[in-house]
């Protein structure tokens, strides 16, 4: 194979032996091919020179790779290692995908490359070069090591992969096309990030069946990992009996340079590494190259020793581009540590074979072009040209897919004893897992208050709804970024969620609020019917902002339980005052925001919210107060799923307040003291009361009665539902809450002057807080 | 001194020798106190139990402290290991500092837990427990280590000290009253946490001198201290000449469990062991403590293992509660070690000293109450009463402190030599650090354009201002988070900002966005007269927004420049499509957003964010375009500056269209095309046309001119200028930009169309995008 001169500095220095690897030749010669009727396993002077050490990074030292003599010996080896559920694969029955000559091997590995340059090229646009570096993986991953069925992408026990180094998505498409999804055929490849089509810019899990978590935003895949690593973990202590093993699968994942570099990584795989994760396998695509440059530009940290203080097992391929049995070697290694997470750091080359682009960022963001293309190939020694991909590498791909099938049936038998063995716990499953409903009259556990009942923060009402729901619906996971007796989220029911305990819903995220925004995005995503929550400050939610907008883009079904939603926080002053956090998140499509007003409202939200995750899988965000408030005249969970109604009612109204959350009592307050027919609105989803029959939004609020909208956040949007608007547009200030309040004119003297106004005409922001400055 | 049940099991473990420490112990002996006339040092078996060992994290070894006896005698140890400019410590002219009795030290550091203890309880409100444990910590940094002139807080050559773990305020407000700060008088202690005071819940720079930065969400903090030992770095680098040392100070900076769990501290602290900031020194109480209640239920990493992997020198001090000498041992091989930054890991037990709350998380967030402060007080034996401080205690730190004004008046004479010395650079320190002037006609160097000159992207007019300012403005200095060549943010005139080469002012952040964030907000509240500026896609601002947020509240003068601002980004696909972004943070009190349209408007944005940054310290968020633009009629800086002025003038309108960035010119096109007399308005900022004359804006806003804006971005709040909109409330889609700009609605004759609706008085989103998904 011919090696150009740009890559051969690289590869000659990669070719000195590591420690052992003379045993581990010496060794390959005693290696028995298995009888299987299949060509025979080439002789060791045919490795392409991939007998590589796998390095133990914990320790420092170099172990010898497991004997290795071709592909097949390698996975007797590999499997021999494995041992358990997945022995069976040495057997000559499974010799389909990895009794494999070396030349259809590396057809495979080469296919998925030139799939990603093809694709790229013919878009013009995209990210040819990690494909090119992960490919090696890609073939070990799909057609040799993970349990899935494309016919069937939602089966339960599949083995979850998560491409967090998004921008490579055509490796996805590469393998989901060579394994058989029919959601990316061959046209859908020539698609690649043109309209309408299943293969986008980036991987989408609600565009292509197969992906199973929206990655591209860097560090959110890995944190999604973790996620649905969690849920298995979860599932497994739940539902999994001796002989019974109902969820055993395992998360890959695969992440670069910029994923490790990411804050909501070191915040998720810190988490993982404190729970002890055994089945989460992360491979860190070491390629040294960013879109700057090389990573010495900016990063220069030893990306193995700080996972080894997180807790995980650390390994290293020292070359990924080609050395498929220490790749092998490293799963296995992986598997047979089951209390830590792994992290197999690969060696590789951006844009490898390319005689002018690889190992430069050259190849990380843009087509390699037709004649480069060209010159790969060649290099590559890969004898197809575009889009054209070899029937013996199909075959390869589509056998190992025809044992994933065949996993499943296995697991349909297992089932079937399942039901029979455990009947109580088989309906759980079927109930929250298969068919994905909730308990007949679950929403009856929501708590009803009349405003007879005496009042309290809305924080606390959510404790109360949390609690309830705990005990009817197994389902319910999570906890808060360090704030559980601040949030008020603790399950009472349960126990902590904790390496040794996985069993427990309670979620000690820690604080890393981000990660635990996309962990509990990914436990929606694991498709096992759990619904998810997390919780922090409201002013917190901006440093999990883009996981709160996933959520929302690639239909996820966290419920964001926050808490301290106003400057009625108080004394902790305005770096902890939210002002303009709940409506720049009304902003996010397909969020639904709710501010509940008082205990029905909050039991409302809960509805809202747990409906939503359960059934539409789509997210929702609470904003709930830390003082005490009164419960309403007509709040109900009813009238909260209409989004806005009235507290007040008053058939033919001169004026109307609209107010949301801790505001709405204000409203009426003032409204008594007005000496006018007021109507008072509690609004407390923007996107509920959006989605409400035109009549009735038009009834409760009339276009020719003057509305002033009362709210403790900025004023900005509120000309969607009001003619004037008292708001707070300004930072608020460190005093006790109810000062707060007052001082930036949440007052009654202040709405009813500003309602006043209001009533003669006046229009738009009557008062933005500056008052509470001078 | 009496020492709880509680605590006794925790420190009798600690009291248990590290090895070496008997061998110190005989050293201890032989040290001579100095001949100072003050009182003679006590003996060693007067010792509070406090000779400690400081492990050298790195190698795991545990190294001998150095030698120690008494207060006095310790300084004379420490200031040998420092030498330097801190040697004439161990003089006997600077005896008073450190020739301290134990008592008296004993009392400084007990007056730092009261006055938090004390306040905490006044206002009902605040964390105590913190302070107390980090009182130590701020005794040798305040009455010993950190040069520092209160009557002038804003002296450049001043040590940085940041308090990351911002909860515990009232160490901070108490060291700067001890010290003298007028800014935090006893009242104002009293006064902790109400309406207008000088002490607020949380550090403010903009409410207190003497604060450097505004702390409080967690990480921010530290990663404020990494920006201002990175300016220092940049200015001693640019400034110092042998023998004249203009900058030369340290940044020292206490963070907690919280800040370490924190995605931002991970991207800032790996960018710190990037960068080698020798003179950082982090202070990591590790009290075990968390809101949750004990790290055990969260957070079990190693932390010092994890900073080695980042490059830092990581060293320990077992007992951070009474072992001064250790800290002061600590600081020293701190600044021994010039090439890395330090963390020294220092064991504490919060609430120290409380007989029931210490080392639980009662004592962190809640006051003490009056019962448990006397019992407190017994414990310590502190004979004081509330908000008492004895005079030996003032005396020591305003000593210290008096110190501190020697330093800057040997400053001040530096200085003057520099000035002679340097004429050149003295006079560029002078315009830019200390009178904080922009040059004489600065702006003329911004491009300049008219519609004849073919367009281009707003990130390559972004590129060329850039380039022209940082010819004409040393003072510039920023980069990208790895995405130089997408943003066009690298300055061609000058080298990159590593170690080894500080002077460059092209800063490599790494795919470390927030970090970034509060790097950048820390170089310029370094006050030093640096206009930073930091880089990435539009999008993931979303990763360092509230970075963003404390910008614009704590005042620092970061330019965001963002580049692919919306759907036009095209093939990425809605991962990578700004929609709410924009809009999203217009919501932010005092933050200015600008989204220019053309050449002369991006000339105009920087003019602006650079008016801003230099002479207000107030932070811009600029959108720029991927994709081309023409440039238009009437555009100008002087226009920008107005918010928002008419492209296409028409005296009498019947129509006016408003747009915003790359659909200022799909405006223009529509306006020919709809046959009426149509006035064109670009509104690149609504924060600077909010400010205009109430005359300009009703001029160029008629009330009764039906007016629809035209922006690719969520529709809400723009019911502020316009009748009807046109935007996109849905999330955006992969393929090429201008598929994705059509499909979506932002094409002419769909804005005609919209336009004619607008004659015809349709009110409200007239365009959403819901077409581009059907």
């Amino acid at each position: 194979m011919p090696v150009a001169s740009k890559m051969s500095g690289k590869r000659s220095s990669m070719l000195v032996p590591v420690a052992g690897a003379a045993a581990t030749l010496a060794a390959v010669n005693c290696f028995v091919a298995p009888s299987s009727g299949q060509p025979a396993a080439p002789a060791a002077p045919q490795l392409r020179g991939n007998v590589r050490g796998v390095e133990a990074g914990s320790a420092g030292t170099t172990t010898a790779a497991g004997a290795v003599c071709g592909a097949a010996a390698l996975a007797v080896a590999a499997s021999a290692a494995r041992g358990g559920a997945r022995r069976q694969r040495a057997a000559p029955a499974a010799q389909k995908a990895t009794a494999v000559s070396t030349e259809v091997e590396t057809d495979c590995i080469n296919a998925i490359r030139f799939l990603a340059v093809d694709a790229v090229n013919k878009a013009n646009s995209g990210h040819p070069g990690a494909p090119m570096g992960q490919a090696p993986i890609g073939y070990v991953l799909f057609a040799e090591e993970m349990n899935f069925n494309p016919a069937d992408p939602a089966w339960v026990n599949r083995d979850r992969f998560v491409l967090s180094s998004g921008h490579g998505c055509m490796f996805q498409y590469s393998v989901l096309h060579l394994t058989g999804y029919e959601s990316v055929s061959m046209d859908d490849l020539k698609q690649f990030r043109q309209w309408g089509s299943k293969t986008p810019g980036h991987p989408e899990n609600f565009e292509t069946a197969g992906i199973e978590v929206t990655t591209g935003p860097l560090g959110m895949g890995v944190s999604n990992a973790v996620g649905l690593a969690a849920a298995e973990a979860h599932n497994a202590a739940v539902y999994n009996k001796p002989g019974l093993p109902l969820i055993d699968h395992y998360t890959y994942c695969i992440m670069g340079d910029g994923c490790c570099q990411e804050g909501i990584s070191h915040e998720s795989c810190a988490y993982a590494g404190h729970l002890g994760l055994g089945k989460l396998i992360v491979f860190y695509d070491d390629n040294g190259i960013t879109i700057d440059g090389h990573t010495e530009l900016s990063f220069t940290e030893d990306v193995g020793m700080r996972y080894e203080a997180y807790g995980w097992q650390v390994l290293t391929v020292e070359d990924g581009n080609t050395d498929v049995a220490a790749l092998r070697k490293a799963i296995a290694d992986a598997k047979a540590c089951t209390d830590k997470p792994t992290l197999i750091k690969v060696k590789t080359v951006i844009g490898y074979g390319s005689p002018n682009k690889a190992d430069s960022h050259d190849a990380h963001g843009a087509p390699l072009g037709s004649d480069e293309a060209t010159a790969t190939r060649e290099q590559l020694g890969y004898k197809y040209g575009e889009f054209e991909v070899p029937q013996s590498v199909y075959d390869v791909f589509r056998a190992h897919a025809a044992e994933g099938a065949k996993k499943q049936e296995e697991w349909n038998a297992l089932w079937a004893r399942y039901q029979e063995a455990e009947p109580e716990l088989a309906a759980q499953f079927k109930r929250i897992a298969i068919d994905k409903k909730l308990p007949e009259g679950w929403a009856d556990c929501l708590p009803k208050v009349t405003p007879e009942d005496s009042g309290k923060a809305t924080r606390l009402w959510s404790q109360d709804c949390l609690n309830a729901l705990a005990s009817t619906c197994p389902e319910l996971i999570g906890g808060s970024a360090d704030l559980a007796p601040s949030n008020m989220t603790l399950m009472k029911c349960t126990g902590d969620f904790l390496k040794g305990s996985y069993e427990g819903r309670n979620m000690r995220f820690g604080i890393r609020e981000f990660g635990m925004g996309a962990v509990s995005n990914a436990i929606s995503l694991d498709k096992t019917g759990l619904v998810p929550y997390c919780a922090t400050f409201t002013i917190f939610s901006d440093y999990m902002r883009n996981a709160i907008r996933i959520a929302a883009l690639a239909q996820a079904g966290t419920i964001f339980v926050t808490t301290h939603d106003s400057i009625a926080v108080g004394e902790d002053g305005p770096t902890h005052q939210p002002i303009e956090t709940v409506p720049s998140l009304r902003m996010i499509p397909g969020l639904t925001v709710i501010r509940p007003a008082d205990g029905n409202e909050t039991s409302g939200a809960y509805k809202v919210a747990f409906e939503l995750s359960k059934y539409k899988s789509m997210p929702t965000f609470m904003a709930l107060t830390r003082q005490a408030l009164p419960n309403l005249p007509n709040s109900s969970i009813a009238n909260v799923e209409k989004g806005a109604y009235a507290v007040v009612e008053e058939a033919d109204p001169e004026l109307i307040l609209i107010g949301t959350g801790s505001e709405v009592s204000l409203c009426v307050d003032a409204a008594k003291e007005l000496g006018k027919k007021v109507r008072v609105v509690s609004m407390p989803s923007w996107e509920l009361f959006r989605d409400q029959p035109l009549s009735y939004k038009n009834n409760l609020l009339p276009k020719d009665v003057p509305k002033l909208s009362v709210e403790a956040a900025v004023t900005m949007g509120w000309g969607e539902w009001a003619d004037a608007f008292v708001g707070i547009n300004c930072f608020g200030a460190s005093a006790p809450g109810g000062t707060c309040m007052d001082k930036f004119g949440f007052n009654v003297p202040n709405v009813v002057a500003c309602a006043e106004r209001c009533l003669k005409g006046e229009k738009g922001v009557l008062s933005d807080g500056s008052q509470g400055k001078h």
